[in-house]
C-alpha cells in the first residue's frame, strides 16, 4: 500500500512522541509510513521516509489563515501527499481546524458531500463505540447535511466497527419526533423517509438523548457540529472531574491506598475503554481522502492507534463506500 | 411563612415516597406544607394541610393538552395556590413540562421576562455547583432571551450559593468569541457590552466550553433550552456509566469486594456531592413565583432538599431580585 502521511510536526508533544509512534506503527504493523515536517526537528527517522515542510501551524493558529498562508507546512504538505496519490492517508494530532483546512482545501470533498464532518467514537464500556458526528466541523448544519452525515456515519461503523445494519440515531431532548429544535424536527421526518439508506445497510431508530451516548441504544449518533462539540466535551469533562474524585478518594490514606493497588487490576479494562489514547482518532468523513484526527496531547502509543486505523480504513476503502453511500439517486429508466 | 404547595402525585415514587418527605420537611426545617392531590392516595397527611386535586398528570403525558384539560389535577392546583397567595411557593417530582406549564400559565411570567428558564445546579467535584440554564424549557431561544437567562442565572447563583458576584460564561466550542453557531456569536456579543449587569452583580467572563461545567471555570452557564438539556442528559449519563463500571469492577472477586469496603468512607463525600438527590431540584425561572422542579426518581430526602431550596429561594425574596435584574432599564431624567 502508499505510505500513511504523518504530520510530525502537530500535538503537544511534536515531534518526538509522534515520530516514535510512526516508528513502532512501521515496525509492529508494517505500514510504510511519510513523515512530514522539518527534517532538523524530527532527528533520525530510521527506515521512514521523510517529506520536508518547513513551516508548522501552532495548535491554537487561526485555522484558515494558518492553512491559506503557510503553504510549505507539514499539515498542507500532509495533505497534499494525499492528493497527489503518494500517499494512502493523512494523520495528524494537530491542529484540528487547520488539519480540518487542509484536508478540504487540498483533498477536496467526495462529489456530492455538502459538508464534511467529524466522526467521533464514543466509549461504551463493554460494548462496541458509539459513532458521534458531526463532533465539532460544522457549527451551524442544514437537516439535509446531517442525513449526509447519516448516511457517512453509517458507512464509518460498518467500515470500523463492522456493524453491518448500524442503527442510526438523531440527538435531541426527547425520544418522540415532535421533540427537539426546529433543525432536528425536520432532519427527523426526512430520516425517517428510508429513501437516504442506499448502500449502508442503515436503519433509522429515532431520537436519542445525551445520556444514550455511552450505551448501546444506536450506533451511530447524528447531531450538528455546535451540538455534537458541546456533547463530547461535557463527556470528556465529565469523565475527567469522577476519575479525578476517585483518584483522589484513593490517595485518602495509607489504608486507601492499599486497597486501591488490589482494585486496580480490575479497573484496568475500564481505563483501557476510556483512555482517549486507544481510541485511535476520529475520522474526517466526506473528504476525498482518509484523514484521521488524533488527540492533541497524544502519545507514541496513540499514535501507533490513529495509523493502525488510517491503515484499516485505507485497506477496507472507506472513501469508496462514502462516494457510493452519497451518491445523488439517478432515477432507474 | 406561608406554606410550600408540595405537588403529592408527581413522581416515580408518588406519592409515597413525596407525602414523607413532605412531613420529614416539616418537622426537620419548621416550614409549613399544602400537600396537593388526592386525599385517599396520599393516606393520613398527620400535621399537614391538604388540598385536594382529582386528576393526576401521567409522567410521560403531553404537557400543553394535559394542562390545559385537567384543571383539577395536582400540578395545576399547586401552581394555582401560589398564584392565589394560599403558597409561597410548588414543588414537583412530575412530568417536568406540565409542571412548567402549569407555573407559566398559572402564575404567569414576572413582568418583562420574555421566557422563563430552568436552571439546574451541575455539581462541581469539592467546589460550588455551577448553575446551567437553560436546561430545557426553551428548545429555541433568540439572543435576548439568553442574555436575560444571565440576568436570572445570576441572581439565582446570589441567591441560592451566596455569590456575590457571579462569573457567568456562555456555553460554546471555543474561548475565542469567534466561536460558536449564529446564536451564540450574538449572544456574545450583547454580553460582553455591560449594561445588561443592572442589579445582578454579575461579572461576563466570556465562552467556555462543554468540559469546563463540571469545574470552577464559571458560575453560571448560560445558554439554549436544547443544546442544555443535551449537556446535562451526556453529563448525567457519562457520570452514570463511570460508576457502573466502577462499581462492577469492585465486585469482580472477593478481593475487589474486601477492599471496596475499604474504599466506600473515602467514597461517600464523593457520592453525596454527585447524588441527584442532594441537588435540591432546578428552578424554573421567570415565572411569578418559586417552583421547583425535583427529580422524577425522587426519594423522600430528595423531596426534603427540594423544599428546604424552596423554603431558602422564598425567605431570600428571590422573586424580587429576578424581578429588579429583568425589569427594563428607564432612562434617568
Amino acid at each position: 500500500m502508499l505510505p500513511i502521511a504523518v504530520d510530525a510536526m502537530g500535538g503537544d508533544h511534536a515531534p518526538a512522541a509522534i515520530v516514535a509512534g510512526a516508528k513502532q506503527a512501521a515496525a509492529e504493523l508494517g505500514v510504510p509510513i511519510l513523515l512530514v515536517g522539518r527534517p532538523d526537528e524530527i532527528g533520525d527517522p530510521g527506515d521512514l521516509e521523510v517529506l520536508p515542510a518547513s513551516e508548522v501551524i501552532a495548535m491554537d493558529a487561526d485555522a484558515g489563515s494558518s492553512v491559506r498562508r503557510m503553504k510549505d507546512s507539514s499539515l498542507v504538505r500532509a495533505a497534499e501527499a494525499v492528493r497527489d496519490g503518494r500517499a494512502s492517508a493523512m494523520v495528524s494530532a494537530g491542529n484540528t481546524g487547520a488539519t480540518m483546512a487542509s484536508a478540504l482545501l487540498r483533498m477536496g470533498r467526495i462529489k456530492g458531500v455538502s459538508r464534511p464532518a467529524i466522526a467521533t467514537p464514543i466509549p461504551v464500556l463493554g460494548g462496541t463505540p458509539t459513532v458521534m458526528l458531526d463532533a465539532g466541523a460544522n457549527a451551524e448544519c442544514s437537516a439535509e447535511w446531517l442525513v449526509q452525515f447519516a448516511q457517512m456515519g453509517a458507512v464509518y461503523a460498518r467500515d470500523r466497527f463492522g456493524i453491518e445494519h448500524p442503527r442510526v440515531a438523531l440527538l435531541s431532548i426527547g425520544e418522540e419526533p415532535t421533540k427537539g429544535n426546529p433543525l432536528v424536527k425536520e432532519t427527523h421526518k426526512l430520516l425517517a423517509d428510508p429513501s437516504w439508506i442506499g448502500s449502508t445497510g442503515a436503519v433509522f431508530v429515532g431520537n436519542v438523548e445525551g445520556r444514550d451516548l455511552m450505551t448501546d441504544a444506536a450506533d451511530v449518533v447524528v447531531t450538528d457540529g455546535f451540538t455534537g462539540n458541546v456533547a463530547l466535551k461535557t463527556l470528556e469533562g465529565s469523565l475527567r472531574a469522577l476519575i479525578d474524585g476517585v483518584l483522589g478518594a484513593f490517595d485518602t490514606d495509607d489504608a486507601t491506598r492499599e486497597a486501591a493497588k488490589v482494585l486496580m487490576p480490575a479497573l484496568g479494562p475500564l481505563y483501557v475503554q476510556l483512555d482517549p489514547e486507544n481510541v485511535g482518532g476520529a475520522m474526517l468523513l466526506g473528504v476525498d481522502g482518509v484523514c484521521i484526527i488524533s488527540h492533541g496531547s497524544s502519545s507514541a502509543t496513540a499514535m501507533v492507534n490513529a495509523i493502525r486505523v488510517a491503515r484499516d480504513l485505507v485497506v477496507g476503502e472507506v472513501v469508496e463506500h462514502l462516494r457510493a453511500a452519497t451518491a445523488p439517486v439517478v432515477p432507474a429508466g
